[in-house]
């Protein structure tokens, strides 16, 4: 089963900075090779169910090793069995109804 | 680790109502053994990590089981390491000082 | 148009502990009027989109005022138009359905 | 007080794709002159609370126009008080980090 998720991921017990865990993640989601694009409020992660959730997880305990008490983080999780769909192909469908 | 999550579970192209795919993941749940606590807008799970997952992902595969071509969830996780906390004890601690 | 909302406010800068601030929303929210029912990870709000919508803008105010320099928060938003359903309608869709 | 959100629309019960409705909430989100940047699941959005809060609603309100009976949408709501922080910030605060 193949899935797409949008990750935000929210150390508490840090101070009011959080972009050294952010990159971190970005660090791990990297390294795991799967396809991904980081916006402004998360980032979009895409390939086989387990994998993906295995980058979450990992980026959970990279955070807390870096010394975060507590993390919240919030998923969308998007999954279809109908026809294949990527990131690409998802934005690319709305652009082409808008150019319409 | 532990997690507490809050999972809300939506099947697209199955029509307006959707209660049936939400009791079927209630029972993915129940089957589990894991505490948890259905409210109007998802279901707080809590437990180990991998078993919560799990519950997770068997609800997706459930609800495609029943029909659902598309599934879009949205998932809360929590975790700390700085202490054990369950949902009862987030609550309580609110509603202690709610009573001050 | 009506409106049910799970919100869930993650103030940052504050420490680990964020149960004074989850508190402080309690009270906005019960200073509303609106029906509500808070659980482990957010609180069900339902009510008139512009009511429900101030109350949620409120929080971020009172938490703010509170010190808290950085707010992140989360809410699911469901409307209908085809009937009016209420949260405890909802809950008691899924649970006549687990019942059969 | 300014916001950043970040806004996923799911409309129920037109079927399993939902492009024609995403797509008029790009041209609600266009027409209102804010900051925007759609990604693959989901639209980042920034601004004065009310302009925002504004766009959600009417996007709710143009996809009901446009037929769906249901929707549910989910949010993140990001608030600072300390200093004005742009999507472009954001994500280029991560990107040094990265480069380091």
């Amino acid at each position: 089963m193949q899935v797409m998720v949008d990750l935000c991921v929210v150390p508490l017990g840090v101070g009011v900075s959080v972009s050294p865990q952010v990159a971190a993640c970005q660090r791990v989601i990297q390294a795991s090779g799967l396809n991904y694009r980081m916006h402004a409020y998360g980032t979009n992660i895409e390939g086989p169910w387990d994998e993906v959730m295995a980058v979450v997880k990992r980026c959970h305990e990279v955070v807390h090793e870096m010394g975060a008490p507590r993390i919240t983080s919030t998923l969308r999780v998007g999954t279809r069995i109908d026809r294949a769909q990527s990131m690409d192909d998802k934005v690319a469908s709305v652009e082409a109804l808008l150019k319409e």
